[in-house]
């Protein structure tokens, strides 16, 4: 339905950058593009927001529209408005960034997107528009949040032996970190729950399995804590 | 010049959250809307983006435009975009964070506003639209970046004293600090410049004047330093 206002407006978009973790390292999902511009190219899921939906049901409805994913752990990252950004017209994207457990979904092209795909963040093939200026920006993002909100757990799976949990810390942080202090901060915050069972299945001796106890952590919360890994 | 769309789009705004400090406490820059909704209510000053720039030339723009203010550290807090939020039309703004020294400015209402005021944070009017929420989610995000980025010398006279730096920080927090705590962790960082020269026209006895070395501070960040005060 076409609408006509008194001064023209920015077209308003939103983007998604959804990581997740595998045993290669961090990945991000991208779709390639089925129209112009940039047919062919590689670009962060997204779509106009429509008029009777808040932002982030836009970025839900859209991630699920071109890549099959549903209830995903998603937070608001920054908006990028710079004239110029599509070679179109104005358009402001409202950019999000979403964690998944990899193994929990199963990423399914559809509508305007060709094919869809997880990238090592390391090795990323040329992005369309600013996609990757906002990339980087969720990534800066995701490792100066790991440290001081418990939001990595959104990239593992439910129960986790602590060395995961490390693996986790040096992938997105990309550095190594020393075994022993690592553990010894981790089993402190008093967040983490000692299960009763072992991985399964591997070679190495099976190690003792954690997860992560939301009601200790929002008790802790609540009397002042402050979670730092 | 009227503009006519295959589909209707929402209205694009900025609002700006200015913060400013003085032996009160912490203060917050409102206008009094002149104009429908909400005429007569206090309120963030902001307004509509125009086609040709920026966000962030936008939100600057109407602060001036309306306030006076000019040259701020401004950064973008987030973007507010719920149906409904406006009573008009469906309008999405992108909310900013400005941090001034509160003696180095005069403010001065004008073009829609009526009236332009400084008002302690923990003593508001009304605010209109979702103000109150932008305005919370301010100061929240003041509170938690202040400790991990020394953004909070932006309220200090480019001279302080180390008690007006913890003052700051008991501000912003609000809560005490130990003195000498704040003082060994302040002067830890190796970013405060110790100046020859000591507070002037003070009833107590004379303190020591510091200031924030921009150049070393860069210098540590390059090191790998994280600030944490």
């Amino acid at each position: 339905m076409p609408a006509t206002y008194d001064h023209p407006r920015a077209a308003l978009t939103v983007d998604c950058a959804v990581f997740g973790l595998d045993d290669d390292g961090l990945k991000v999902l991208l779709i390639q593009r089925g129209i112009e511009p940039f047919a062919g190219r590689w670009a962060l899921p997204g779509g106009f927001v429509h008029l009777d939906e808040t932002l982030e049901q836009a970025a839900l409805r859209e991630l699920r529209e071109e890549t099959g994913l549903e209830r995903v752990f998603l937070e608001q990252l920054y908006t990028f408005g710079d004239p110029g950004r599509d070679p179109r017209e104005r358009v402001v994207t409202v950019a999000y960034y979403a964690l998944v457990r990899l193994g929990d979904h199963t990423v399914q092209a559809a509508t305007d997107a060709r094919s869809v795909a997880w990238f090592a963040t390391d090795d990323l093939p040329a992005l369309a528009f600013d996609h990757d200026a906002i990339l980087a920006a969720a990534l800066n993002r995701l490792q100066a949040k790991v440290r001081y909100q418990p939001i990595g757990f959104e990239l593992l799976p439910p129960k986790f032996s602590l060395t995961q949990l490390q693996r986790l810390y040096e992938t997105v942080l990309e550095r190594p970190l020393d075994k022993r202090n690592f553990r010894k901060k981790a089993l402190a915050l008093g967040i983490l729950q000692e299960l009763d069972e072992v991985e399964q299945d591997v070679a190495h001796r099976a190690a003792r399995l954690y997860r992560f106890d939301e009601a200790a952590y929002r008790q802790k919360l609540a009397d002042g804590f402050n979670f730092e890994l």
